[in-house]
């Protein structure tokens, strides 16, 4: 086991550092690296498998729900982007910029998509006419820019991966239902496959997408108390549609404007899973999204029979559907408990000649590095029940961590002493004026993360004008 | 059937003017759309149903043999585009640049990549050390940028979806080995699962891949005799390993430069299918490929029991894997029957209030409209082999056309004759000149397309300069 610790002095302690805890991780499991293009990053296949995986979860219950995919151009004219007020005001100033086509200087510029709205509003507005038309529910899975100061892996780059949902509706009820449908996916996708427990509420206008009527959240905690905007889904009315002059004829025969809305996740997700569930060994990965989900550690390996023992092993589990890897290269043992408690993988099989002899293996739990002892014959059902306990056990507790870090306040002096040692998600009541949530940014560095859909009273009155009370925000710093 | 004929007289017929008749089943088939980023492509979803079907297909059959996926940057700053001289020679003149990034003009300018070698090469320097770090076989899916002037949907369009693996080894020998499993990959892919026969061959000096030391290509060829490149697959030796210091410490502990290959396919594979298979009805889809492979049209839909049935049936296919859909909208059948036409669904299942009775249906083939009536209790084993034998009979009608219009020559005026009615492929020896190639592309308007593999004895000498030829060549006008 000396090497196992070599390898895990080699990360910064979270408790010492978090921020560079977390760049240790993204470096040492092998996660992203960093290219003469600053500001991106290049995914490396481990994160990129969590990724695919995460597609595959979210693909399927989006096509399921009557959601297609397509594909729309990389690049939108500046003319194009500048047709919705708010929306180009918003985005403008992050975009980069195309100027040249080859050795020609192009007509108009054009910025590299930063988010499609205006792309996929000229494009309904083409095939879209009468009722019979809607909805449209169309997503599209690619990578956007915006040209960001300050980086940091999978949090915020200049390119990330995402999805973007954009659908229009006949009816504004329809619409309003999407927006909400799609939240509860994320939450879902959120809390089954990824073990991380959100906050689900209302973005502030403040707060809200750049030509949205309406912006959704959910908001996560990390470790840190701090919190990270995991998914949004916004509502549009008919702003766009006005806009872009996308119209229909109704049931009456009348021209309409459709409503609209858009929702979006991205690699950032990665960001979440390494700050809810990693540990100063490494990652933690969820099994619904872990690339290898059970890792074989032959012991005394080159012993006769170990390897085919192992190897027979790995193929049943495979049969099963277990993501399963067999690691029979010529490192230690030691080493390779290490490393695969860096990546993360939820459990360890480990075999050697005396467990053979019983007909049976030592699965080691990722989290806590509990031990079960399981016959040979029942790992087809034993692994299973154990990856369920450990996904079950890694969401408590980041539940736990969540319950333990959001504390209530109902004056600016308690939000900001509630925040003094550590962040924390703080819930106060709010007035709705603009200027006493910017009150509280300005005085306790806590922007509004959102107004949850579960209202708790607090108080009667906002905490900075003391006039009437209208919603519970919860504030919070975020990444 | 008035309905029907109306349909199909909007497209123009292939023998008529063929670009046209591809146009319009792009557009009628719902495959692609226009915005104002002119030379790019919407992908719609129906098209983009083709595509994720191809990816499935193949991003299987590399992760089978090894290969991981990963995501490269957007961007590639202008020097390291500049580190290999033949690659930025070929494509520096045709890529989109940006110079500004939000409101500030960048210090160096960045290309949107038309191609990643050079991503690829940078983060390979980066990672690997050892021999025991090889090989690596890493993978992107993601769209490029190449500025064309002039464009056409799926052929050739500013920005274009595509995997772009690249990989490194140890050797030559196995870097050599890799460039020719993935054109086999290739092959398979078009033959067994979009009924495409193709020419596999290596490509001469003047076509290869700007950098390459060998490309190697798959060649199909359209209704009308031209050629498209269907994929292609290069060797670099360790051209680009020297340029961007790929070194690792071999076995003897020596320090060596990897071997290297990179390889693509794309969504011209779509204009390829559309074009192979399509006829004056519509597109023709390959049922591995095809979004729905059979689409239930009930006839008197509104008589008791038919949709019921039509329901049941729809779900029993669907439970046995088959991809279907049931039409059960107002239209009549005679529209339905044109639109599933159009859109090349290779089987339509059309049951009424009689087929019922007598417990069967009416299956009919998109290619030859040939009917098959099927009792309701075999559909399981009946629509699985009646798929076969469509993806036989259009991978066969394909060859045809790929023989028939196959000639041989061994002067210049006979190649010029054997196109002069039509496009098609002309075997011709070659000396290995490039002076002559060039006269051949100047003197008939056709560039050579490969060497192929088999090479068969058509003549001695070249039909240019009558030196002692060296290898078979194929040329044909190509999209």
């Amino acid at each position: 086991m000396a090497d196992d610790k070599k390898l895990v002095s080699q990360i910064t302690s979270m408790e010492d550092d978090f921020a560079q805890w977390y760049t240790d991780i993204v470096k040492k499991a092998e996660l992203a690296d960093y290219s003469s293009m600053r500001g991106c990053i290049v995914v490396r296949p481990y994160a990129y498998a969590i990724w695919e995986n995460i597609q595959h979860i979210f693909d399927g219950m989006i096509k399921e729900t009557g959601h297609e995919n397509v594909a729309m151009p990389i690049f939108i004219p500046e003319s194009l982007l500048q047709k919705e007020k708010d929306h180009v005001e918003g985005f403008a100033p992050e975009v980069a910029w195309v100027t040249h086509g080859g050795n020609e200087k192009l007509e108009e510029r054009l910025c590299v998509r930063p988010t499609s709205e205006t792309l996929f509003c000229e494009h309904y507005a083409h095939i879209v006419h009468s009722w019979r038309d809607l909805p449209k529910k169309y997503n599209q899975w690619c990578s956007v820019v915006r040209w960001e100061k300050t980086t940091r892996p999978f949090l915020r780059t200049r390119e990330f991966w995402w999805q973007e949902g954009h659908t229009i509706h006949e009816t504004e009820a329809e619409a309003r239902k999407e927006t909400l449908d799609i939240l509860d996916m994320y939450e879902k996708l959120c809390r089954e496959y990824l073990c991380m427990p959100v906050v689900k509420g209302q973005k502030t206008d403040k707060e809200k997408f750049a030509g949205a009527e309406e912006t959704y959240t959910i908001e996560a905690m990390m470790h840190d108390g701090k919190a990270l905007q995991s998914g949004t889904s916004h509502y549009f009315g008919d702003g766009f549609a006005r806009a872009f002059g996308i119209q229909f004829a109704d049931r009456n025969n009348k021209l309409s404007y459709v409503h609209q809305t858009s929702w979006g996740i991205s690699t950032r997700l990665i960001g979440g899973i390494i700050m809810t569930h990693g540990d100063d060994s490494g990652l933690v990965l969820p099994p619904a999204i872990a690339p290898i989900q059970v890792v074989i550690v032959p012991v005394a390996m080159h012993k006769e029979g170990v390897l085919d023992k192992a190897r027979e092993v790995a193929d049943r589990l495979k049969k099963a559907g277990i993501r399963v890897k067999l690691d029979d290269s010529d490192q230690s043992p030691g080493w390779k408990y290490a490393e695969y408690e860096m990546k993360g993988v939820p459990l360890r099989l480990e075999i050697g000649p005396r467990d053979i002899e019983k007909n049976s293996c030592v699965l080691v739990r990722r989290d806590d590095r509990s031990k079960t002892f399981a016959s040979l014959d029942e790992l087809e059902t034993a692994i299973p029940a154990l990856l369920r306990q450990f996904a079950d056990a890694i969401y408590q507790k980041a539940k736990d961590n969540l319950e333990k870090n959001t504390v209530t306040a109902t004056t600016l002096e308690e939000m900001k002493a509630a925040i003094a040692d550590r962040s924390r998600f703080v819930k106060a009541m709010w007035c709705g004026d603009p200027a006493c949530e910017e009150a509280i940014k300005d005085q306790t560095g806590m922007p509004s993360r959102c107004m949850p859909f579960e209202q708790e009273h607090i108080s009667d009155v906002c905490p900075v004008c003391g006039r009437p009370a209208k919603k519970m925000v919860v504030f919070g710093i975020a990444y």
